[in-house]
């Protein structure tokens, strides 16, 4: 049993509607490509893919590469596949995440490695990886391929990293926020970039939604971590210690430990070294990050991140895809109160 | 003529009383055997070297080897060499800047390339660099070796690209951030790291004093570049404008141009890009900066690295040498206020 926290009258999600309505009819493409790409006479891959698919993810990043292309005001085609690789690139990690984390639950639903195992699991974000680079093969932009394909190896060197950090509770804050840079931002980068990319813009663009992009990743992530254990008091009412009960390393855990006493080491050592978590240690770990302001300053760190991704896109000119771009900072930032 | 603001009676330097205190016994020998390498029977070597070591730095990277060594009750000699070699480095790197950079003034005085020339500087510059080399192999300690040669490395290459970066307005924080990562911030790791080192310490015990330097090092950085422009609001008797001066791309700049209007953006274009700099121009910029926030934010974001340096030590048993190496961070932070 996780604690659950009562939902707030606020929803912070109203922070994306300007994106979601500049990039719907796109989306509609990319979901249907998405559809049609994760299929395959193989009758697992879809079975599988489709487990991932419809579990209701934002689709946060492809709305990233349809808002960037959009926000240089792109009008060829090669945007949705783009998004769509971007997205199976995402979905793939998920899939191999849970595998090497030995994670039971994704989204709220069981992980597909605990329907289907490891094996498929693992094979099939093969496949989606595989499929993702037929669709930017299929776009032809040799640029936007080099981004994608850069991000993928990285991601995976995060991969590695981060097993290496495991269950490492001296972890430094750097080292952290490099694994996560892998992990997560440098999706979120490539997603954001190969939008001034394919609309042909000059380096300084580019740069400027790369930026953005990592910056705003690695708020997202910061923030992410900050609610799996509830955010500073108590937001949304997402079910909170999966980071917990798994173990992860995260940075409130990085703080609350590097910051705390003797006793309170040893509690981390108890739970996260050796895995001991009964019921209460949940509560006392939050209670824990409270004292030393190991989630606050998460947010704090987060929102650093976030006013540079801002700063990104501040020189371009002003116009509703730049809203809705910044906006999505406040809405990741936003998550948390 | 530099805008000249008054002296505060407050006095920062407070701040570093305690490291001073601590370090002092040690710091005699290392600046005795500074005056002993910078000798040559080239005449010209001592002259310029002791015009560059006489003039009063603050020697805080060499502090903080000694400091980072005495953290961890290091009894042995080693120290001393190394943070001599750390502050010879240092000069080489600010002998060799002045002539990249055209700089006409050094701590107040004339640079070395405005007495001697710039063939002098450089040739001076790798002379110390040689000896710093030299007084590392006699301390013995490779793995201290491996970790200055690296900087010495990442100096380099942090000098390249700002010299690639020179004059680009466009400059993403990111790519400033890499640059004084590379240009500052990796001596300030490498001195503090090789204090473990040489004591022996384990790994977590470098990571964190590796990490400690890095973030210091980004601070303190960034704060020297908001205090060019008089800082958050008037603080210290420096002289202001330097940068400004130079056309030097600083978060500053960056920040006030990516916010600006067009016509800020082309004001900076004119005063950095084409140089035509007016006594005027340095109010305007200063004026500039603080309409769009640029320079409290440069601040807020030189906290934030301020902050992961402090989390840096955090999980070292208190003492003396480790509030004195906290303070340190305080005072690079406060010098701004």
């Amino acid at each position: 049993m996780g604690v659950v926290v009562p939902l707030e009258e606020k929803r912070p999600e109203d922070g994306i509607q300007l994106i979601t309505r500049l990039v719907a009819a796109d989306m509609d493409r990319v979901n249907r490509l998405i559809l049609a790409k994760a299929g395959s006479n193989v009758e697992l891959i879809p079975e599988i893919a489709r487990h991932l698919i419809d579990s209701g993810g934002k689709r946060l990043r492809p709305m990233l590469t349809i808002a960037a292309a959009g926000l240089f005001g792109y009008a060829g085609e090669g945007h949705v596949g783009l998004a769509a690789a971007v997205e199976f690139m995402h979905t793939a990690t998920l899939l191999h995440d849970d595998v090497v984390d030995e994670s039971d639950m994704r989204r709220g639903r069981l992980a597909a490695r605990m329907l289907w195992g490891n094996e498929a699991s693992v094979l099939v974000g093969d496949f989606l990886l595989g499929q993702a680079f037929k669709m930017m093969v299929e776009v032809g932009s040799l640029e936007s391929l080099r981004i994608l394909a850069d991000a993928a190896a990285v991601i995976a060197e995060g991969e590695v990293m981060q097993l290496a950090a495991a269950k490492n509770l001296v972890t430094t804050e750097d080292e952290y926020i490099a694994v996560i840079r892998a992990k997560t931002a440098a999706l979120f980068s490539a997603a954001a970039e190969v939008g001034p990319v394919i609309a042909d813009r000059p380096k300084a663009d580019r740069a400027a939604l790369r930026s953005y992009g990592l910056n705003l990743g690695l708020a997202f992530q910061l923030v992410d971590d900050a609610l799996d254990y509830g955010g500073s008091s108590t937001a949304l009412g997402k079910r909170v210690g999966d980071d917990f009960r798994e173990g992860k390393i995260t940075l409130p855990v990085i703080l609350a430990y590097r910051r705390g006493s003797n006793e309170d080491r040893a509690f981390w050592q108890r739970v996260v070294e050796r895995g001991e978590t009964s019921e209460r240690d949940l509560e006392s770990a939050i209670d824990r990050m409270h004292r030393h302001r190991a989630i606050v300053d998460t947010i704090a760190r987060a929102r650093h991140y976030g006013a540079i991704a801002r700063d990104a896109l501040a020189p371009l000119p002003a116009s509703e895809h730049r809203t809705a771009l910044l906006d999505v900072v406040d809405f990741c930032v936003a998550r948390v109160n």
